[in-house]
């Protein structure tokens, strides 16, 4: 078996695990207010690739942590970033009808309800870290619950939602662009893999250095990628709205590069990305093969 | 200096802590995202009734807590409250213009930043609960952050709003009043009075258990009161639009019951309250206070 048909095996098997965690963590949808939790499942549940988990699975892996455990720190960081998409959706914002190829929870439900799914979504996200036993000791956990939500705040992603709709219609430099989205969907991608390194003990604060390094890179490469799909794949592919973001006068990296130079771009952050865990060994195989299943992807 | 001259020195003064202490922990207005930040601010600071900080107060001195622990408990309680007032006012919710005598966060901003000011808000309550040191151990803090968690969450205080919402038209019975409020309010004003608790060390099981039964019946109190106050007060002083549920055809104690006999059961419950403490001496006198703050209240 080559390493990559293997890596396919093991993100299958752990966005499995995910799958049927969440499914478990999420209030039963005949448990009162049903509507609520109906609509809390349909959002979170059967879509997704399921990336923050898978970093912070791989990210475990590197730190020796018990898998359960960063089973449920990226649940936790899944939460949050559902609750994101569900609000972004809204009509307020980027009044969206498809998402992972189906209806948007507005659409499906209505506003109300999908402004308390988001809303419930983040406290259950806290709730999961803050009850499950996640780290070897109490103080490195409610370490964690910071770092969560530092990720999740004015200065994290809810920030860089921010600074998104303070961009529309405007041209941002480069820098612009990679201060807007190391907030926007970097802050949570760098929160899930070093929560899922901190749920093991295996890791020096140089190491804990070199897997947010990593992250911050994949976490950049994730939005460039993203740009280049939106400008050139269609909707069935995506799942979602294609071309939204020209359109919506957003700002892009393929506004601002062209396609050529923000696929060479991506290409140039999966390499730092890779430099970052130079020393980590073996133990680091997941995280590598991570960076190219988001450089690589088609969707 | 009588009880009640000295209740209000001892409210004023926390009152001002809070303010004080949540001017300092909101993210300052020249932070980036300014626009965010400053809507964060304009959302919580300079008005409200700081209940919940100040139960956080009353039970943290029957608990022997360091004040300034329970200060920070009753911030992060109060930035809840904040933020589920921002959402509550949004158009796709109670769509109000008027809260605590100004125009609401999307009024004086726009929607979609008051979307991000609440989910914002909700993040920063977490960071609190976790940044601070508020107990003796990490694992009771832990389960400090899992108690405001639950409250804030889907069987708490957003399921409560789901609940609020499915019920616009309709009658309900007065036990199905109480599940509505029990968790839309109540919810959160038992966590606050936990939390203030859990900050000292000074309470048995026993005791938290009759600080939660105090912290239920005045949480019922104080919606019973706000309903009558709704009823009867002008707008200018409630600070909020009056009458406003009956118009939107929310069932209400005043439309279950009556003004008269919505005023016997606010009654009913202060005397409720005031038994749970029982046992509990002197160091209960101002929750003791709180109880008639609520119910006597006047806006």
């Amino acid at each position: 078996m080559n390493s990559a048909t293997d890596f396919q095996g093991w993100a299958h098997a752990r966005q499995e695990r995910i799958e049927t965690l969440l499914q478990t963590l999420l209030p039963a949808p005949e448990i009162a207010p049903q509507r609520l939790h109906q609509a809390m499942r349909y959002a979170v549940l059967g879509a997704g690739k399921r990336v923050r988990p898978l970093l912070a699975f791989a990210a475990g892996e590197l730190a020796q942590a018990d898998p359960e455990r960063a089973a449920i720190a990226g649940a936790a960081v899944e939460l949050i970033h559902a609750y994101s998409l569900v609000h972004d959706d809204l009509p307020c914002m980027d009044d969206d009808v498809l998402r992972r190829g189906r209806p948007t929870c507005h659409v499906e439900y209505d506003e109300a309800t999908a402004l308390l799914v988001g809303d419930a979504l983040q406290s259950l996200a806290f709730q999961l870290v803050s009850e499950y036993r996640l780290a070897a000791d109490a103080s490195t956990q409610l370490e964690m619950v910071k770092l969560l939500a530092v990720a999740s705040g004015s200065r994290g992603m809810a920030g860089g939602q921010a600074i998104d709709l303070d961009a529309v219609g405007k041209t941002l430099s480069v820098p612009e662009l990679e201060f807007m989205h190391i907030h926007k969907t970097g802050a949570l991608i760098r929160a899930a893999a070093l929560l899922g390194a901190r749920c093991g003990n295996g890791l020096d604060d140089k190491a804990l250095a070199q897997v947010d390094h990593f992250a911050k890179c994949i976490g950049l490469a994730f939005q460039v990628v993203d740009d280049v799909l939106d400008a050139e794949a269609p909707t069935a592919t995506l799942g979602k709205t294609a071309g939204k973001d020209a359109r919506q006068g957003k700002p892009t990296y393929v506004s601002a590069l062209g396609v050529a130079q923000s696929k060479a771009f991506a290409a140039e952050l999966r390499n730092d990305a890779l430099k970052a865990l130079d020393g980590l060994g073996e133990r680091a195989l997941r995280l590598r093969q991570l960076a190219d299943f988001i450089v690589l992807r088609k969707f």
